[in-house]
């Protein structure tokens, strides 16, 4: 089935023109999933997503293999790609020191830090407090930037926290600021566990306006745990933000299981941009394509509504 | 996990204190599921509704067996619920006089009627043209406005059609136009086949209120086959509308095959409202532990992201 196109156009408003797709089925997908793909497949869907016109694709992380043992091929993965693998819309999730070592060398030029805007959650994930991860960051930043690479932090949690509930907006907005503050190119707001609702997900927005961080440095990152990750990025978008996290096929969730923390689906994404007339640049028949692929290499159903809905089509 | 309490009140703009959901588990859901459920369990399933606190509920179909066997039981069904099945929030849907016969001689006093806002759907399903439909329809609400019953005009496949493609709005507001001038109390937009997107619906919302349907008379059911439902539902209520369909656990879809065609799940849609601060009414941990239950009768996972994230903790 088609999405409808409406004979007047659409009156977008003060919706963006253009949404870029920041996929990060890849990384954030992949490192949530059970099964440990080849990296013969991992390579591979980068470049079925590149086919398709995904023009930002984080493609691993250089965390230790024996956090995320789903990611331990980043070098062979990287040496696989080759040059599609680098550039600055190919970026890396570096979680410190020595994962930028391993990512410059390899010739990286885009990475990715990974804060939390809450103290359990450091605690629990990076192993230091708020303030030690940032003074671990700041070297990061520093030091990627002399090597001329783009940067994007990451701050998980802040919309909700598995173990202190709620998260106030203030104490969010400190901490995004202080992460910025180290020379960050661009804020990703995460709601890693996908708690948020769309008048929370403008208020953060405003509030971090209002200390000088405007919606061009932000992106968002919600999760679709309790089904509100389209609404909350239309909200987003609705108030200016341009970039937007997505993973093809809603990777790393589970379409019926409890722990259904996948990101929101790039498809699902793009059916809602295409029918408002915002321009993605991507190919929905080929990225549904691809989806359908990686579940089989899964041996799981993709939880995307649109994948599952186009599925017999492609 | 909680969904988060923001310190300050939202900014609730324009978004109405209150939104009525208009449940449809029991008729829309249950007939679109396989599995045909015995007459106590549908009346179970009523009765864990009522108490969750869903103060509409449409009960059932007066639908001739032989087209909808999952409903073939409506009768027992209302003998069972008592006082429970009948009253003004209490709907069942009527497809013609006969329909109307049967709920009418129950004592029921609030009925839906069935349209359709293209010819190949009116065809397919009503075996007639849109204008003979609209003909069978003309009697139908005369008898039950003279038996004193309220009455909701479902107009389905507003915004594509699966054979058709496009619909024109023009079209559809035609259509609703004339279903409405019969006497009937609300109208309900159904984006049958889930393919609708926010713009879409802001456009059809404001041309029905060009020709006098305002929103304080419409209602809307959403689809969400393309993981659109939400976005699209809160978009209607950001226009005004305060009458939502959808279904407790997303009823009727199912979570990984091709004819994912559920409703828009009523925790899902819930989780939004609270979070926006808009008022509902419904507990949202007894309708989780319904669908819960009801997953378990139908044997197999519900659809709705809420409820498998909340499953094991109600």
């Amino acid at each position: 089935m088609r999405r409808p196109q409406l004979e007047p156009p659409l009156p977008s408003g003060s919706l963006p023109p253009r949404v870029t797709i920041y996929e990060v089925g890849a990384r954030d997908g992949l490192q949530n999933e059970k099964q440990i793909l080849p990296v013969q497949d991992k390579a591979a869907f980068v470049r079925m997503l590149t086919e398709a016109g995904l023009g930002t694709i984080e493609v691993t992380s250089f965390v230790a293999p024996k956090w995320v043992p789903q990611l331990a091929d980043a070098e062979e993965l990287l040496a696989n790609l080759g040059d599609l693998g680098r550039g600055r819309n190919r970026p890396v999730l570096v979680p410190n020191e020595r994962g930028l070592d391993r990512a410059l060398a390899l010739g990286v030029n885009s990475v990715a830090i990974f804060g939390s805007a809450t103290e359990t959650f450091a605690r629990n994930n990076l192993n230091r407090t708020v303030d030690e991860s940032i003074d671990m960051f700041r070297p990061v930043v520093a030091r990627a930037r002399d090597a001329g690479a783009w940067v994007r932090a990451y701050v998980s949690m802040c919309f909700g926290d598995p173990w202190e509930g709620d998260v106030p907006i203030a104490q969010v907005v400190d901490v995004c600021r202080r992460i910025m503050d180290l020379g960050c190119d661009e804020l990703t707001l995460g709601d890693t566990i996908g708690v948020a609702t769309p008048g929370h997900v403008q208020r953060l927005l405003d509030a971090l306006g209002d200390v000088g961080i405007g919606v061009d440095r932000i992106g968002v990152h919600f999760h679709d745990t309790y089904g509100q990750a389209l609404a909350n990025s239309l909200a987003a978008i609705g108030q200016g933000v341009t970039t937007v996290d997505s993973a093809a096929g809603g990777l790393g969730g589970c379409p019926y299981a409890k722990s259904a923390t996948g990101n929101l689906a790039t498809e699902d994404l793009i059916w809602a941009l295409d029918g408002l007339g915002v321009e993605t640049g991507v190919d929905l028949k080929k990225l549904v394509a691809t989806s359908v692929w990686l579940a089989g290499r899964l041996g799981r159903p993709s939880p995307s509504r649109v994948v599952n809905a186009l599925a017999e089509s492609v």
